[in-house]
This record gives structure tokens, sequence and C-alpha cells, in this order.
């Protein structure tokens, strides 16, 4: 593609420019951003932030031009060059484990190194032993050995007791044989394998003497550590491109009777005495559960912040985007509307910058509840309350507040993913014709983000076990049992008031609002019960009520915890913008209250003529309200354009001249000349295609 | 990447085969699959896929086996050699529009001609005339000539009336000067436009004297028809990456004073008088408007084979992939269950299923009502019933036959792509962890069909016209207006019957089920018309119940056109499968009716009651008696492998197999060696990546 010419270069956009529109919107409110980002993110994380921006925006591997353009093995190539780097500048830098994790984030692609640092290293330290600490954890620390945790298998997701793969205990040489014995034992979606790691920790049924214990975590080495080629009877690789992370390298591994030292089984919970040759019980299974519950809390952690993405990329553009004229806009009045002004574009986007909102808050509540509760763990790990062989139906018995944590964690798992997932498909459409670039940042961050949805538990899957939980909190309420936290609580709340019915006054009160979702996941809570111990219905034929329940109970969970945080003294924000988060409060809770009105009604929580109401007028008016504000409430989420890397969602509304810019010149396949007659070769023979190729 | 060792190529899936599980699945069942694919197809389309599936199939260059490794620039050069050669078999074996058509759908691409074919020239046989179509038609019929139809701008998308390019008439010359006069002028998205086409209609305002006469279409040259590159001023290249359709060269067009001869502006409509200077009015704007609802009209047709696709896969390997035991099985039952016995499972791919046959079935009757207005609208062709000038409120009010077409086809054509693209994102999801690896074969065609919700009218936008259009269909009915068509119809029904109120039999009749969607349609449109005529409210603040009105009218006709084919004498259905039949029209609709209660309730079509035992009751009893029919009523959309492309929708089971090959034996990445270490560079010398993308 020649240069570009001068009469092109001269060009602007037409109309009101971008920055001019984004100017005018801000203009509009007097929300002091850099106060509400503070109370956000704190100071400190602030700071932190644009320290790390600063460093990694001078580096020349992590400029992002190429990203959206590069094929699938340059991607990797070169995230796994980025992986290097960033571990070299942790290094120089003395950075900690927060300020990784900004890096990660600023540079916003899944990494070669992901899983070495996410699991390997964390399963190392927390499950083995001083011995094994010294023997693996050290040169992991030291990048000698790069590792990845294989668990899932070809034809085993969740899980995790089906899994085929065997680890035999070999009483006569004190080793164990790692092996695949069918096609679908091979492990299957471990990130960083594919390509990468030279090390794993394997999870394998361990047989002792013919009997199966159950799966057990082995640190095995797979690959060489000079020539990186696999080691024998090893067959490992990378399982192909996905919908999305392709920036990592997912790989499958499979083993031909491998053997393995006695140290290889990772020791600090269960083991093999070599002496006895008997297996070792674990100490405390729910430490173990502990860390699952953790992920959970921080998936919701950040389920706001990745929505916050879409919806700042989306309002941005709303606000440049013109379309059309008013309908009912005078004849004289010319131009076009800002697409922002239109409530079919409000009422997607609105209610889902409430979300960012409600979901943050709610992630710092649970990691508040995750903190309070490690303590009490760690307590009750030597009592020896857990009980090995249960059904998972009654696993949960041991402490109240953990089984309340895990329950709460998996129901917002659930809830908050599906949110961001689906939240940011509908940003990327309101959007319209230009959601559809990759130049819009928002469908390759849809894309790795996807997965989140299926992983540590299947949003589905995940459902069973609130439900689970629910059920058990009924029937202690039914008996009579007081209440010890806030399920209990709301539980015999109902129970007490059901036969005089509910009078929530969801327009004029916010707590009464608080309280029909209360009212509404307890409602469904007895119901599914009654359906299960008095009916006897199959455990399978309530899945479906089941998914009802927990997603009932995690929006009570988020109204609460939006409403709490709210009530809290918040002197840090000035009236006016604790005002305006009270008006997205009320919009995050009415706008699901009448998404999901038809629960509502049949629980009596509230009435057919309030919903109405609420529809009608309570939302429209907040759309109304909020609207003025919504540029500052992006804002105050405080991304860099680097890292949203958008044409549509710049700070500065030069959307239109960054489009251009990024397909003009950026683009390498406009240096490709074809040939287009049916009849002829795909190019002509004086372009560059080929080399271009090798450089690509 | 080495030889795959001998004890890999000896692993097989453990438990039952992928192979058996399908067989016992088809067992089940006796629905007569050939019988109902010639239902759905006819015995002709049936034989038409087979013989071109024949020819594909023998071609290297339609081999698909590298299709989801490839970057964008191997993609669409591959796409381009594929376009060339369809060109050649088809005047080879004599191919018609409908051969040609079934071709693309097996290769199941877009291709770089596929905007010339589908756009260019079906526009200049349209709207040239006798002296155009020898000047260009000719040409680009025999592809020395390659176009496409440059539209869309990179400001303005929807609202053709906005667009900024500019078409001067200069009458010292006979000449049009076409000009871009800003960035957000060039043209944009515009399909086979990037790389491939030489020649454009441009829609561009046609300016007479200084006085602008509305868009119009210009047959330009842009590239020289040798060496293929641009001509002087102007400026044209590919927009970049997408998140899907990468394959086609979607591109941007910028005019700098370009000036092109009075024969370039097609003007068989309208035409400047090259005497006069003066502009000639249309003939009948809504001939051309009928081609827009001619394409709606398809993408109603084509949706349901769409999310068939999706259905498909997804129903096949629910019944390969085993997880977890049945909680209320047996202990001594030791084998994992098949997850398409799972209800959560069930309730996701049933009602799409249902679903697949609903849209076909609708689709149906859109292109046979469409055959029955185009003569209708050519009588009234000449009649000069148009009203230019008026607004879009009331333009529709030439042919009520036409008006009718056009709103059905509008509120249908956002539906139906809405729910074909929101089915077969659940199609994916409900694959699990597998879904998101490209051989799933849903993400891919998910990602390429997504703009069909954007284009030919945005979804959202469309629903503002079927709003008008039933307001106004109103007014007529509340005036005393006898019913002309089925809206007014419905819409007197309800009006004469309100103050009586409703008592729909849902689940004891099927036509009562269909008069529920009818009443709450009519509902819906009669409290619209309250707000905006009584209430006078402004028209955006509607456009949110305007969106809803829109949904329920076209569910309402999705589920009377289901009703109604079942009604036809069908003797070419067994008894059996027509009961089948009949229970997916009941899935679909009630289902439907759930998903929606609250407008069921408010409108007081149905109780409460009868909605809780539709959905405990009604459906879960549907999902279990159509469970055992899901692989056959799948087969019958008759899929070959060829055209899903899809590991996980194999119809021989053959799962596990498949997804090993592709990863271990087709993924080019296994052949790079990367360095682990972050002191070192990215790949040992010894390994063949340069030269493999070179290759790539």
């Amino acid at each position: 593609m020649s240069e570009i010419p001068g009469w092109v270069k001269a060009l602007k956009p037409s109309g009101p420019q971008g920055s001019e529109l984004l100017e005018h919107e801000r203009n509009k409110s007097n929300i002091d951003v850099d106060q509400l980002s503070t109370f956000l993110f704190t100071r400190e994380g602030m700071e932190r932030k644009k320290r790390i921006l600063d460093i990694l925006q001078k580096e020349k591997v992590f400029d992002k031009s190429q990203n959206y353009f590069a094929g699938r093995i340059d991607r990797f190539e070169t995230a796994l060059a980025r992986a290097k780097r960033l571990s070299q500048l942790q290094d120089a830098h003395n950075w900690t484990q927060d300020d990784k994790m900004v890096a990660n984030d600023l540079i916003s692609e899944p990494g070669p190194y992901g899983l070495h640092e996410g699991m390997y290293l964390i399963t190392l330290r927390d499950q083995g032993n001083a011995e094994q600490h010294e023997k693996f954890l050290k040169p992991a620390q030291a990048y000698r050995h790069i590792g990845c945790y294989a668990q899932t298998e070809l034809g085993h997701g969740s899980n995790v007791r089906g899994l085929e793969t065997t680890a035999t205990w070999n009483p006569e040489d004190q080793t164990f044989t790692i092996h695949s014995p069918h096609l679908t034992a091979s492990k299957w979606w471990i990130g960083s394998l594919g390509r990468t790691a030279n090390h794993a920790v394997v999870m394998a049924q361990l047989i002792i003497g013919g009997k199966s214990m159950g799966p057990h975590p082995f640190v095995v080495q797979i690959r060489d550590l000079k020539t990186h080629q696999p080691l024998p009877n090893i067959y490992v690789g990378d399982i192909g491109p996905k919908f999305g992370y392709n920036t990592m390298d997912n790989g499958f591994l499979l083993f031909n009777h491998v053997k393995v030292p006695h140290i290889s089984m990772l020791a600090r919970f269960s083991s093999v005495d070599p002496k006895t040759n008997r297996y070792v019980r674990p100490a405390s299974p729910s430490l173990v559960y502990g860390t699952l519950t953790w992920v959970r809390s921080t998936i919701v952690m950040q389920a706001g912040g990745v929505l916050a993405r879409g919806v700042t990329i989306a309002t941005r553009y709303a606000a440049v985007r013109r379309q059309f004229q008013d309908r009912d806009a005078p004849e004289w009045e010319q131009g076009e509307n800002q697409v922002i002004n239109y409530t079919t574009v409000q009422i997607r986007l609105l209610p889902l910058l409430a979300t960012t909102f409600a979901l943050h808050f709610t992630g710092k509540g649970m990691m508040a509840l995750y903190a309070a509760n490690q303590k009490k763990m760690s307590q009750s790990a030597n009592s020896g309350d857990s009980k090995r062989g249960a059904g998972p139906e009654e696993t949960h018995s041991g402490s109240d507040l953990l089984a309340d944590l895990h329950a709460t964690s998996c129901g917002l798992k659930s809830l908050a993913s599906s949110t961001a997932v689906e939240g940011l498909e509908m940003c990327r459409r309101a959007c319209g014709g230009h959601g559809y670039s990759s130049f819009s940042g928002i469908g390759p961050w849809y894309a790795d983000y996807l997965p989140t949805a299926t992983w540590e538990g299947d949003n589905y899957m995940l459902t069973q076990q609130v439900a689970r939980y629910l059920l058990k909190s009924a029937r202690t309420v039914l008996k009579g049992g007081e209440p010890t936290n806030d399920t209990t609580s709301i539980l015999s709340y109902f129970l007490k008031r059901q036969d005089q019915g509910a009078a929530f006054d969801i327009l004029g009160s916010d707590s009464d609002l608080v309280s029909a979702f209360a009212w509404r996941a307890s409602f469904l809570t007895f119901e599914a019960l009654r359906h299960r111990d008095e009916q006897k219905k199959a455990w399978n034929d309530l899945l479906v009520d089941f998914y009802r329940l927990s997603r009932a109970h995690a929006q009570y969970i988020v109204v609460k915890n939006f409403y709490e945080t709210l009530q809290a003294p918040t002197s840090e924000l000035s009236s006016e913008t604790l005002a305006i988060m009270h008006k997205l409060f009320r919009l995050y809770a009415l706008h699901t209250l009448e998404s999901e009105a038809s629960e509502f009604y049949t629980s009596a929580a509230v009435t057919v003529r309030q919903i109405q109401l609420a529809r009608t007028n309570a939302v429209m008016n907040l759309l109304t309200e909020i609207r003025p504000h919504a540029l500052r409430l992006v804002d105050a989420w405080d991304f860099p354009d680097w890292q949203l890397d958008s044409s549509l969602g710049r700070k500065d509304g030069k959307v239109y001249e960054d489009m251009f810019h990024r397909a003009a010149e950026l683009n390498p396949l406009n240096r490709v000349t074809i040939n287009p007659y049916p009849d002829s070769p795909i190019l002509f023979q004086n372009n560059d295609s080929a080399s271009l190729k090798s450089k690509l």
C-alpha cells in the first residue's frame, strides 16, 4: 500500500468533533472523577498503575499495534517474549505480586507463563512439604523449571473424581507409575503446557495395592531442560486454536507408564508411607477446598472491572456516534442525534454501568468475608471436623462460615461471570457495525474472558452447590434452629411472615428493595425444598429450579452489598457523587427486578402494578437522571487508553481518526495486491506478500 | 513435532464409544429421518446437495483442514482461490444460482466475490437501464469487472439519508464529481472492496444546481483493470480484522473530486436529464424498498438452518459426553451419566431444537407471502401511490399488503437473527470446555454469522418500523375500520373482547396457545398507542416499549406459522413424526411464553397459575418426551460432516479421536520448539518456525 496521499491526510471527521462531544458530555456532570476513582481503587492502587504503565509503555516488546493483526503463531511468540521481559522487569524493579498483577492487567492478554505463576508455584507452595519446596519450588521460583497444572482431561472436565490418569505405587522400587490408559485420559486444556512448560503438577488417581485412593497431585518433569524435547514415553503438544486465549498454549499430555520417584507426590496433606506402603490420610481437605473458594472470590472481584472496560468503550462511543434525527425534533434541527440519547441505547448501557459498581462492591465484600474466614478456618483445621467419604450434599457440615462463604462464592461466581460475559457482548452490539471490528477492543477482550464462565466451576454446575446449601439451611430453619448467619436470618423472616404476606415499598424505600430480593430468594428456597423433601422429586428434575434459585440468591447478595456499601460512612465521596451512586443502586436493583419480574410476582414479593411502575416510570426516570453523568462515571474506572486498545473507547473521542489510522496504516493485508479475475493466479507477481508473511 | 508414537496411536477413548452411544440414541426413536428431511428440503434439494458436495470434496482448494489454523492473510488468499475455482466450476457444470448457493452453504465461509455476486450484479440488473446493462452488467457477468456495493460510511450506518459522499452534476461537461468531503464520508465495511473489486456502486448524495436530491447509486471504476492499482484520487483498502468474517475483504474508499460520465448514475428509477439539467423523479421507490424486504425474508428463512448447525453439534456431543453420576442413581452404578440426560442441558438444547423448526417454517411462510406480494406490487407500481417526502411514520400508506409484509419482515428479521445468534452461543456453552475450541465448529460459525444482527437493519432500529405499523393498524381499528389482514383481525378481536377478558386454555389447546400470543401482542399495541396518542409521550421515550412490542408480535407470527404448518395436510409425515412435531410446537410456544411470562400476566392473557404449571409441568414433561428423538431430529437437518467441520458434531460420534487428530497432527504450532527460560531468545535455533511462517 502506497503512502497516504496529502488530500487524505487533510481530511477531518464532519460535524462536531469527537473530542468536543466528549468534553461537552463531561461538562454536564460535576462528579469528581478522581475522588470516585480513589474510592474504588485507593490512592495507592492508582499510583501503582501509573508507575507500572510508565515502565511498560517504554518497552518495545509491549507495543500493541500489531496485536489485532497477527496470526496465532506470531501472537504466541510475542506473548512469550513479553512474559520473559516481564519476568526480567519484575526482578529489575523488585515488583511485588500486586505489581505484577497490575502489569498483567495493563497488558491484558494471557501469557505462556500464566499457569506457572498462577497455579504451579502456588500448588507447590501450598501442597508440598519442606523437602519438595527445596527440590521443586526453588528451581520453579528461579524459572529453571517452568510448570503447569494438569488436571482436566479430554474426556473429563468438572468431575475430578472421573479422571482416568493413574499413578500406581510400586512398593518394590518405591516409585509411582504415571499412565494414561485411554485416549480420553489425555490431559487437555492445560495452560502453559502446549509449548512452554518442562514440568507439570499432574492430577492422577493414586493406586495402592490395586485400590484407588482418589485423585492426587504429582510433580512430573515432561520435557528435557536443555533441548526442551519431550522425555521418553511422554506425548505432549498444543491443543490448537480457540475462540480466544490464543496467546496461551493450552496443551495435551499423555503418559506411557512413566516412573517417577516417591518425592513426586505432593505430600503436605496426604502421602504414601514408603515403609508400610500405606496411604496417609489428608490432614484437612477443607484447606484445599478454600483455595477454590478464593479463586472464585477473585473472579467476582474482577467481573466488575472486566465489564467496565466494555461499558467504558460503548458509552464513550455512544456519545461520539450520531445517527438519525430525533423524530420529535423540529424540522429545522438538522444535526443527527448522539446515539446515547436514544432510550434503547440507555436501557442497554446504563444498567450495565450500574452493574459494574454493583459487582465491584460485592467483590470487595467477598474478599473481606474471605479474609475473616481464613482465620476461623486455620483455627478449625486441627479440630478434625472433616467428613471424608460423605456424599457431597453433606460435606459442608464442617464449619457454618465455610459453607456460607463457599455457597456464596459459587453462586456469585456464576452470576458475576455470566453477567460480565453477556454484558460485554451487549456493549459490543450497542456499538453498531463498528463493534464488530477488532478495533472496537471489545470483541477480542470478550473472547479472552469467555472461558471464565466455564472454568473454576461451570456456571450451571455451580448452582447445584448453592441450592444444596440453601436447602440445608432451610431444613435447619424449619426445625426451629436459631439464625446463625444472613442466609438463615432471611429464611427465618420469610417463614414467620409468609402467612401475612409481604408489603415491600420497592419504589419508596431502598431497604425494602433489598428485602424484596431476600423474600424472593427465600420463597424459591422453600419451594425447591418442598419439591425435594415432600414431593420427593428426582434431583435431576430440579436442576432448572436450582439454577433459578442460585441466581435469585446471588442477585440478593449483590443488591445487599451495593446497598450496604452506600450505607457505610462514605465521607470519601461528595454528597453529589453519593446521590448518583444511590441512583445507580436503584437502577441496578429495579432493572434486575423487572427483568426477573415473574419470580417476584409469583413469590408475592411485589404486585403486578409495582412492576409496571418500576418498568415504565422508575427505571426510565433513572436513565434520564444518570445519563448526564455517564461519561464521568466511566472515566472513574480509570482505564488508560493503552490498556483498552480501542478506537471506539478513546478517552479523547478521536474515534474515526483512530479507526482510519489502524485500517490504512497498520493493516498488513493492504500490502498485498491480488489479481481479481477467476482465470488467473491469486497474486500479482510484483507484490510482497510472501516476504510479508515471513515477517508476520 | 515428531511422528506420533505407536503407543499413542493404539489408544482408544474409554467406556462406551461415541459411535455406540449415538447408535443407541438413534435406536430410541422411530422417526423416519429421510422422510422428515424431505419434508423440510424436498427430494430435489437433497439430491442437489449431494451432487454438489461430491464435486467440491474432490477439489483440493476446498480442503478445510487448515481453516481453523491459518491467519488472516492466508485465509483471505485461500478464500479468493476458492471463489475463483467456484466460478470456474459454475461454468463447467452449468450451475444455476440455486446450485451456487448450495455450494456456498457447504463451503460455509464468506468469499471475496460475495458482494460482486450478491449485490453488484443485482443492483446493476435491477436499477440499470438497457444501455447500462450493456456497459456495466455484461462485463460484470463475465467477471471482467468485479464489483461491490458501497453504501455505509465510517460515520454513517443505518441512516442512508445521512451519507456524506456527494455526486455533483456538472452541466458544463455532463459529468458527476464524486467526492468525500470528510473523513467520516469514507465508505466503510464494504464487502469485496478492500482488495478485490475494481468497480463499485457508490451511494452518494446527488447534487444538482447546489440542491441535494438525496442518495443515488453511481457506478465507479476504482482500480486499474490491468495493474489492479487504485485509480488517481481514489484511496481504497481493507478495514482490518474483525470478530469474524475475515475471509472477506471489507473495505474503505475515499474520493478526491473524481469525475465520472453521465452514464454512471443508475437510471432505471431516477435520472438527470442532461439536456435540461433537471432531476427525473423515481418511478416507484417501493420497488427498491421491496428488495430490502426480500433480503430480510431470506434472513428469516436461513436463521433456522444457521441455528440448526449449532443444535446438531451440541446435541450429538451431549449424547457422547458423560459427566458425573446421577445423584439419585444407586451406589453400584459406576458409569458417568450422558450429559444430555441432565435437565439443565435439555432446557437449553431442546427448546432451541424446536426453534430451528419454528424458524424454518416461518421462513417458508414468509417466502410464500413475498411471492404473493410481488405480483400485487408490480400491478400497483404504475398507480403512483408513493408519497415522497412524507415522514417515515406515514410512508407505508401505499399498499396494505406491502406494509404488512414489510413490518412482518422487519420484526421477524430482528427476532430470527437475534434468536440464532443467542442460540448458537448457548449451544457453544452447552458443550462445556470443548465448546471453546475452534474444533467445536460453533465458535467460528457464530463469529461469521454475528453481523446478521446488525446489517440489513439493526435489530433494535428495525423494531421501530414494526411498532409504527402496528400503531397505525390500531388507529385504523379504533376508527372502526374492517379487518383487512391478520394484524387488524387480531387487534379487532382484542378490542371487542378486552372488557370480557381472555380465558385461553394454553395447556389444553394449541389454537388457544396461538391466541394467547396474539392477545399479548394486541395488548402491548394498544398500550403503546395510549402512551403515544393520549399521553403524548416522546417517540424516544417509547423505544424500549416498541422493542418489546415488536418482539411480541414477531413471536406471535412464529408461533402462528409453526401451528399452521402442522395443521395443513402433511401426508408426507408419518403420524409418529407429526406427533413429535406437535410436541416441538408446544415446547417452542410454552417455553417462549414462560420466558416472557411477565407480559403474559400483565395482559391477562393467562393466569399466574397457568404459567407456573407451564414451567414446572408442561415444559419439563415435553423435555422428557422429546429427548429420545433428539438425535434423529437433528439428523433430519441433514448436515454433511464436511459442512459442519466439527469434532464435537461428528455424525459417527468419534469426537475424541477427531479432537486429538486435529490437535496432534494438523496443528502447525506444534512444529515450533520454543526456549522457555526468561533470559534466552524465544526460539531454539534448530527449529523450523521461520520457514513454517512463510508457508502459513
